[in-house]
């Protein structure tokens, strides 16, 4: 088996921790969670489910931020070593289009960099949970756009690149509640507007994913691949447990699965993500990743309220996939 | 009030009754109802919710007729009066292109002609309901486009023109089962493929559309705006009725409703309307337009197992619509 | 066993049709049903569970008219037979007292006359279903009080005349759905406004009526207790099906029940019962009693869509409530 | 292909009605249905999913009949020509060995005549639905056994003969409500009191078997292998629609299916089984075979309240089951 | 904005701990939390949701105690400082008047002190949920009143003096399960038995209470208006989230909100509050306010399982109320 | 009363721990508790709800071990001390008889010895949740039965011995999910295929087992009775509490219950019971009983995710069960 190269720039300054001596583990938790606590910002009742990227040799996110009204906000940050995060105070402002309403609400964000800028994806209220997109080139400014795709919808994910000179997005149809059903499909673009050549990629199959899956961070290009960590959510009689897994998509026809991790990669088993205000979640929204090194840094929300992190070598998670392990 | 008129073409062959002496309903029932019964070919369980149009001096139409499995099937048929009808003993095939998925299932379907050719609209079952695009010029020969939206959604109906130059959808995102909600949404295409800008349009605001509406046949162009027939459903203790009503859409925005009958036009009030394969329904889903005296002849299923007629004047319905009647 | 003997005044002019000569039923209906039709009104879609009541040598009614736009209205009505029904075509004005909320619907009447006016008691919408109390000395114009009780609750039905000094109103507290439950209570009030010492009355005990059960005409004083007919309804994998029986009352304590019958009188076996808007219903709102003859005419509605009329004679159904039949 | 012979005893007196000279319908009604109205004997709401065989050249039954007060209960009954019934107007009472709990309730049987008597199975609510069997010689007086399967099963059939020595029986096990889902399995015993080696038969493969399937009357062998009708379910808005269609099971290994109907054979499509207590339902639970001549009557429950007969040839039914048509 | 002050007697043994230095909540729990264990006496299961009062310069309370039958039921205690208490080990048990019904169980409840006893509201099971009012002024001997209001109602909560010469109840309609919807209304009694003139008093309107709310405490009275802490409840996707806030009711006119805090005053976000029989729960149902100082002690229960303590100060709470923070 | 003695045999290597000095609670937890962690094995997930038995001077057992795909699996395991277990990493492979299907999983085994063999009963997956039967000598080939009862049916325990001849199982059936019913039935046996004479045991009856109950442990003999230690479920607003309690059997007549624990003895109140993949359960699997001492330890699983230990004196659990404490 050839060992998978990451295909993306050298990322120097990730934030990395070796794993523990005796550990086998192919994910592994940073021994300082969580990163961001709850109270990380004065109105904030929790911190979760964010998007970081490399920013000018430092590190920019997009947060969600849940107040204490319990309304779902979206804020910028910035960070030097991607550990330390500073927030802003006050929720992203949207400079609107004409005729696209103010999102109602924002969640679950995602960013990722294509050819100059940075595009957010999330979900917004607009008459229900749909997939919102908007781009920012320094994290002050934000501009929307249309709104991507017809409600209801969630977990939109760009690809960091076009393919086949389409922009590509994976997403989550469902209904209007606590979605009890779900799988991913992949739309395409020529102006970020209009999609369409709509292409269904994957359902949840192993157990931890039976009840729905949706996409996590953007997809990282490695050799073998679009490597996708993609989160899994199975019915307890206690209500649902997220974990995450991961997915090798083709590099051009990304809707083709080649391989898959049939276990979990990470699943809620310490305090950060077994308690807190949705006990028993792990719910990844960004990676970093250093093809110098093939080092991955993973930013997971956990119990949606903490921000944590985690770590693995690329290839090592694309094996895993191929072996559908 | 301006009296509304009809802007297509006459259509002198336009199957018709009159109004009955003594009545003042704005739409009534064909005598000769049903005009389909449900066996109307020898592998069919029911036809219903059925979409006609004009063509070469006849009538072509694409049905719904769910054979004795009860697969939901899509037939095409033929008529001279637009009352008897042929329908082909054959499901229609699909000239398919290539990476898009061969229909699971076929219903509800709705034809609008455009420029050169009728494109049919349907319910296909993409991973779940979703709304299918063919074309053909014949009626022997369909050819299908890319799906035009994600799942889980019904009741795509096209406009029958472009507006501002774009290709212009209706329809009704919800969920995958027996969707108990659901509201009107109209998105824009330059080539029927890939959907953008999409313009909430409406939701159920009478008790007779409370659960959920959807849109009917294709709308209708009138000098006073679009003319748009919808079903709308109320949820009794013992499940769903179904009745539909009009509404009135700006010409040249028509996500924008200029009127709308408060009152249901037609309610499932007679026997085969009332007792069949789901009690309760009133479906249309085609409606024929004689722009030489306003005359409007509506298609509509009745209790998802037969085809029935019913008939209008454009400009009653239209008064009514502005009048919030 | 005791003839049971009504005690009100007579009414000579009572409808009546005698039992059909071969039928042993207890309840029987008349055969000219509907005695309303469904348009009696030309708003009307529907015209059923209705109060009526003896006034000035003739009769006079409260409707549920539900209209065209689904919305369900109260109309008062008049007759010199009690067959032939003249019905108001606007709906009944409130005269409101300062902080009482405007009724935001009207369903399921009941009249009842104490000392010198009618009061009339429905489920009004304040917040849910909730029993408002009006009261009319003519028909003409309508006062309404405060609501009786808190929301949820339907099935609000007076006794015709004060036992021990109060006024006694039967009631359902449920929920505000098409409730799944339903047990009658028995509340108790000095001034018709303020209602306390609340007494559980009965549940469903039989098949017929084991969802739910509801009052249904106001009680008809006998020497043998207070006879009242209420409705009960089973859950099929199609729905709820609604029946009635009968039980009779404690005179002085009416919240003691002292006989009840195990079998339904009535269940939806005719087609104006069995198809309709919401098919499979009986629902009596109103009987009427000579005390000269001991006979009583029921009026029900039929499948939530029209109003029927069925005859008894008190002495048998009485019986029957003593002989647990 | 064969044609399929009936393995029986000649059956001359079997009720029959030819087809209809233009139809091609594989099972048909009897023009004069119901036989058994509603109110067949004076207790009775309705008469309906009931098992019928010949006896003593003339024939017996066991009948559902739910009384006034809706309880379930089944009744015995005689008839010289299978058309006209006499049916004692009080339930079966059951001769009951100590340790086994009196039945709550009693529906849907089927009898079955193995070796020197007729076995009874029918639902019998031990803790929620739970398949009893009982046993008699003459229809006067009536042995139950232990309870066959532990609760919540339904619809147990019995095999007229043993198959490798073993007692053979179909059942259907689920929940203890209107049961959403439900697949067919075979058990086996010695003694018809313990019983072991299950087998898994099939589950529901059309839409029109989707939500649900059971056995129906007792299995027929012919000359390809056992001929069983089943019932099969599908959901629509407005509940369940009950269908049924035919297997042919492998002679010596019963639990093998060897060919299925994919249409249904019949399915409520005239009044008495569309409008009813349960709208839509057709319930075969027995039928008479002719092995003289291939004919096949059978009777079914129409809407939950009447009994129906329907009729077939035993040589076309096979074939549609080897055909898969 | 006017300084807030509390219009009731000094508590000038009021328990306190003043808030940490660093922070700046408006409401901080007491550092020695949980006050009451789940163990505390030697039959219960757990001890929370408890109403507390000045007794004689010392404190006594009502106490929902589960046992470890999870049976739930009332007892009392005495304390000296508010913090350490000692709980009767059997449970309250009532003098009822004729006609009344013994409770079923006891949960949730309030005292109040009005003119010259302490009355106590809870949930008493009267046919589901129902609020029961009863009064002591020895806190030994304990005299039940009819039930105040019709079930299926919680959270009644008493007014601690007559407004407008009339006892004021708060309450929450809803049904008799997990309850998810609910909001709080208003009534009026001459007597504590007969109840009426309901107003609508408030909804829930922020996400941390959108699913239902409930009163709290005891009102407080402030120059400013009644001060009431009460819960919402937020839905999840593993079940309900308990929080709390405060609102400001007009003195006179007790059923107009004059001012909310728009977030919660506190969260489940400790281990006590967190995990426990109900995860995730802070449910307030007693205050202690000192005139003197502007302290307030709220005594709140912790995940359904321990009785905690938190702080604040009146003019603070007073002026979120009325900025809407 | 009677001091209950254990009839087993002697078992001097009991795992022990004694009751800590103040406590007074008749079942307590091992100190060092959990003994197995949940990843106990490279690829568990979880190991909990395990079955273990003296086997020569040691002791042998059967886990359930989720793996890190989530899927249900049965693992033996060896102890010399019954604290520290070595787990086989693979699953049991099952030799299966022809005709028998593969199991789809399985969890929650009991293991029996009888006679000459320990039999295993479990959850197996055959169309559903079903009750499997295998067995083995030496706990390294394991030989599988035919399944004993037919789907859906889950917590089947065998006695440890004939009774009057016959094998005894408990079972609980139920439906195919999240169950939110269930009672305790036995069925009895020749042969341990064959199963019939079912008897109804025993439903929840004490709020702490209100929505469903299941046998624990291998029944006990003692002097007195067959002690069975059962799970009961309560369900919150955030999903079901799982307890434990005893039952006292009829040695002759094992479905007569002579006396039962009305309080819990066990539920959630650490934190492996109330943290985990499913919080706030306590399930009890197997337990070990000296007879020498008439100690008892009691396996359990905690929060569905580590198995734990606890002891308890069988004359004190006895004494409950027949005070009913």
């Amino acid at each position: 088996m050839a060992e998978a190269k990451l295909l993306g720039a050298p990322l120097p300054n990730l934030p990395w921790e070796d794993r523990a001596f005796a550990s086998t583990e192919p994910v592994w938790r940073y021994s300082k969670n969580p990163i961001i606590k709850r109270n990380a910002i004065p109105t904030s009742n929790s911190v979760f489910n964010s998007a970081v990227v490399p920013f000018q040799n430092r590190f920019a996110g997009v947060f969600r931020c849940d107040n204490k009204k319990r309304e779902m906000r979206l804020h910028s940050g910035i960070s030097i070593n991607g550990l330390d995060w500073s927030i802003d105070e006050g929720p992203i402002e949207w400079i609107i289009p004409e005729g696209v309403s103010k999102p109602e609400y924002g969640y679950d964000p995602r960013v990722a960099f294509i050819e100059d800028r940075f595009y957010i994806t999330w979900c917004n209220g607009f008459h229900g949970p749909c997939i919102g997109i908007g781009w920012t080139q320094d994290f002050q400014t934000f501009y929307m756009l249309e709104n991507a795709l017809l409600p209801y919808n969630r977990n939109g994910v760009l690809f960091p690149r076009r393919i086949n000179g389409k922009f590509i997005m994976l997403s989550r149809p469902s209904d209007n509640g606590h979605t009890p059903f779900g799988e991913i499909f992949l739309s395409q673009s020529d102006d970020l507007v209009h999609w369409g050549q709509h292409r269904w990629v994957m359902r949840g199959e192993m157990p931890w994913e039976s009840t729905k899956i949706g996409a996590g961070p953007v997809p990282i290009e490695t050799t073998e691949g679009w490597l996708l960590f993609h989160h899994g959510v199975l019915t307890s009689c206690n209500g649902f447990v997220y974990h995450f897994g991961a997915t090798l998509l083709d590099i051009d026809m990304p809707w083709k699965v080649i391989g898959r991790t049939q276990s979990y990669l990470l699943s809620p088993q310490v305090h950060d993500e077994q308690v807190g205000d949705v006990p028993n979640v792990v719910f990844p929204c960004a990676a970093l990743a250093d093809s110098a090194t093939g080092r991955i840094a993973i930013y997971y929300g956990g119990a949606d309220t903490v921000t944590c992190l985690a770590f693995c070598h690329c290839a090592e998670i694309v094996n895993r996939c191929l072996d559908h392990a």
